[in-house]
């Protein structure tokens, strides 16, 4: 069975970059599954990514090495690393990219033999010189420990997550999808638990919604638990976020009772 | 040999939900081949999505398993779909973007059984959910049979194709592609069988063409039989779209005589 | 090992035209791994094109196919060509695309056999009649040669690097990446050649560089040499491309002394 890498990018598909990186992987191992996640991700977004790593990661067989490379301060002294979760494998430089893994038990370690690395180390491309050869060198069996030493203090976002504010729940916008939904950082989890069975007012902008709906068909604006179980408004005719004029980091908050 | 599953969805390639299809079909069968077919179809136009389906399906191999998500009303009560035509099969909603399809011999089938589905049914991805699942056991050998019942009222387009309209063929602009060429669906078959070796005028917005080119360079405006052999009109210097003001469902006839 | 066929095209990613090109491939050979380099070329840019396939495709294993469709005069009478360059092997039509290829040793030829076309031949698709397949039959083992004769005579570009001009090197913008980056035609080599250890300066629109910068974030604009070995002009925050009302082809000066 070949070992399947993933790759996640802001690189977008103009420029030849995550086909090098492709290129790169395939001169390693040949026997590996390449699957595109997105390359989309907006640029340097490294929090917006941080979701998305979240969010499709579950849904891949166990052993899958996911690359993941939105690497905005490429050439400074930022680490590479490999993040170890449950039976999957990260490989991603270190700056926040992987914080939502971090939530409960993982490993991380560093990416320092060069031997591990293409010769030549540009300061503009560690996508191809050190984690498509990383992730490649792993599909063949190197243990992640082989690659440098452990690190405990792995970088992550501090406020990436909603918080308490008085009687409220303070969450905000993390991405827009596509069609214009905008998906917070309000997990239906972190809602529960918050609500707690009470009735609830959850605003965003100047609408209120004291339901949520199941389906985006289900009004004009609907308010919902998207796929990936995070809170999410819709705009059945259009884009959401073009309609209400959002942003990401808007404001998205959660009251108790109907009166918000 | 790799079984091939091919994947057309309207999600567009910012959002992962295209590459947790493709997790969900990995985990379940590690050994096929996946091909994208194109993630950009327009938003909830399942018609344009049918002619494409229509378009590249016969260019794959025998037993190949086509997976079609364009699907504006999940979570209401539309069925999930098998369709077998010829070696072919696709899976689906059953909302006509299967039309083209049902012009001569097929068989369609419900998927029904929660088996062959994830555990928990969201009400907004049935993507992932449903129709990857049903693709992926389809690719370990399951019969279309095995998933559900037989159905004989598979949902249809009934306005999808030409009419003749006193004394001319009214056909009309189905979608555009990259390059802002105009594509209808007037199939050449069509097309010849109207005329029938008579002189003719095409017209569309303010153009008139008593002739077809053969290829995009032979003038500024051309019409042409394209590729996948629908009539299309093309603007060497730009988008023909644009050039001219056209949207989707802009009417294109066909007149005998040199006069139109 | 399975063979390895890249995909370059301006197709975009609305249509199906290249995923029918994979559905030829895969009926010829099911057994080989595509790989889609991109299908964002500007259309018809094969210029910006010829750039690209010299970037990318060294990073990929021995044997590797590259099937690059860029071409706008599809229907005229340009040639379609096998380059072979190295242990790389070429597929697409003469009209320039492989210009930068023939900097040094190669052997082309053209395919002419109708046994490893299509059985008809379209005058709009050539990527899927004649391309698509002769790249399929490559994998499955055939020599070059068996598909036309040898050619001396192949299409390129006389103006694609850059000039000495007077004291200084002039070169040019030949694309922008997918971060709004301008890309020149300057490679290091040219750059250090022409230099020779003298100080220099590098002009650009309203900009002078009196040094190449390591990363992009070094400063709010910055010239680097890119991944590529190009010489580079990025913008910390933003879109260099249009933060200076860029287009491609405007000039890039480089003359020796600190005073331009």
């Amino acid at each position: 069975m070949m070992k399947i890498i993933t790759l996640l990018t802001d690189f977008g598909l103009k420029d030849p970059y995550t086909a090098i990186m492709k290129g790169v992987i395939l001169s390693i191992n040949p026997n590996v599954t390449i699957v595109d996640i997105t390359h989309e991700v907006d640029p340097q977004d490294i929090r917006g990514g941080a979701f998305i790593v979240e969010e499709y990661y579950r849904y891949f067989p166990d052993d899958t090495i996911h690359l993941c490379v939105v690497d905005p301060t490429v050439g400074s002294a930022r680490r590479p690393i490999i993040v170890v979760k449950g039976n999957h494998l990260f490989v991603g430089p270190d700056n926040g990219i992987f914080t939502l893994l971090y939530k409960s038990g993982y490993e991380a370690y560093m990416i320092e033999g060069p031997e591990f690395m293409r010769r030549e180390i540009s300061s503009t491309f560690h996508g191809r010189d050190i984690f498509a050869p990383a992730a490649a060198h792993l599909s063949t069996g190197f243990h992640p420990s082989a690659f440098g030493g452990v690190i405990h203090d792995a970088v992550r976002f501090a406020d990436i997550f909603p918080l308490i504010e008085g009687d409220r729940l303070a969450g905000e916008v993390v991405r827009f999808d596509r069609f214009g939904n905008a998906i917070t950082n309000i997990h239906t989890d972190t809602f529960e638990r918050f609500i707690q069975g009470r009735s609830f007012t959850i605003s965003i902008n100047d609408l209120s919604f004291t339901t949520i709906h199941k389906s985006y068909y289900e009004g004009d604006y609907t308010c919902l638990i998207g796929s990936s179980g995070y809170l999410e408004f819709g705009y059945y005719k259009g884009s959401f976020a073009q309609e209400k004029g959002l942003r990401k980091g808007d404001p998205v908050y959660i009251s108790p009772g109907p009166e918000g």
